[in-house]
């Protein structure tokens, strides 16, 4: 038994691949149109471990997509969670937790996937702008 | 940049344990108590998967866990899907979606998060109870 993938619903595929490809850091392992259904499957990866998939389902006919507390988030360890949160905030991504902690950072998708982001081994040293950094809406 | 786990809300631990564990095949990797939080944390993986795993978060104040659009499934590859919707059903829960096809299947946990199975490889030979067992609920 293997985990393939968390599958997510997304409003704006060009969004949210600016959210989790070019904010957030994951690439695109592969993509299909089903024209016949009227959606479209991507599925992401962290780079270097793509046995562990996000798919993204973009259905073609527009539709709202709400969330529901029986789902927490998608959490990625990250090398640097600085260089990552600086990384998200240059594409506009709001930082709901930021890692005042040096460890831990929490942020939404457009879709309002919340994603946490942990730092990998040992927390960093708190360092500004992050360490007063005040919380933003929820995750 | 490495994903680690995704994290649902669980109301019943006992009850995810079984369905998670007992009937869908997960191990429980590591559970810690936080009583100053009032909540439990326990973390699954399928065996020999274990870095990519399921976070169940159980606050010990009641509270009824919805779902919504955004989040989709958790998806899982099995050796043998009949075998797998066996020990679920075994175990009590409906098969949602019957693997008819020898290749994929959905069930719902306790608190309504979509599971997908996908048979390993090439799929199965159609096999009965499977394939006139109609569709159950939505998934």
């Amino acid at each position: 038994m293997k985990y393939l993938h968390t599958m997510v619903r997304v409003t704006d595929l060009d969004a949210s691949r600016r959210f989790y490809c070019d904010a957030l850091g994951l690439t695109e392992v592969s993509r299909k149109d089903y024209p016949q259904g009227r959606y479209t499957l991507v599925f992401l990866a962290a780079p270097g471990d793509e046995s562990a998939q996000v798919e993204l389902t973009h259905n073609w006919d527009p539709e709202t997509y709400t969330g529901g507390r029986n789902f927490g988030h998608l959490a990625y360890a990250v090398d640097d969670i600085y260089a990552a949160c600086e990384r998200l905030q240059r594409h506009g991504v709001t930082i709901n937790r930021p890692p005042r902690d040096g460890r831990m950072a929490f942020v939404r998708s457009p879709d309002q996937i919340s994603i946490e982001l942990l730092q990998r081994g040992a927390a960093l040293p708190p360092a500004e702008p992050w360490a007063s950094m005040p919380n933003s809406g929820n995750w």
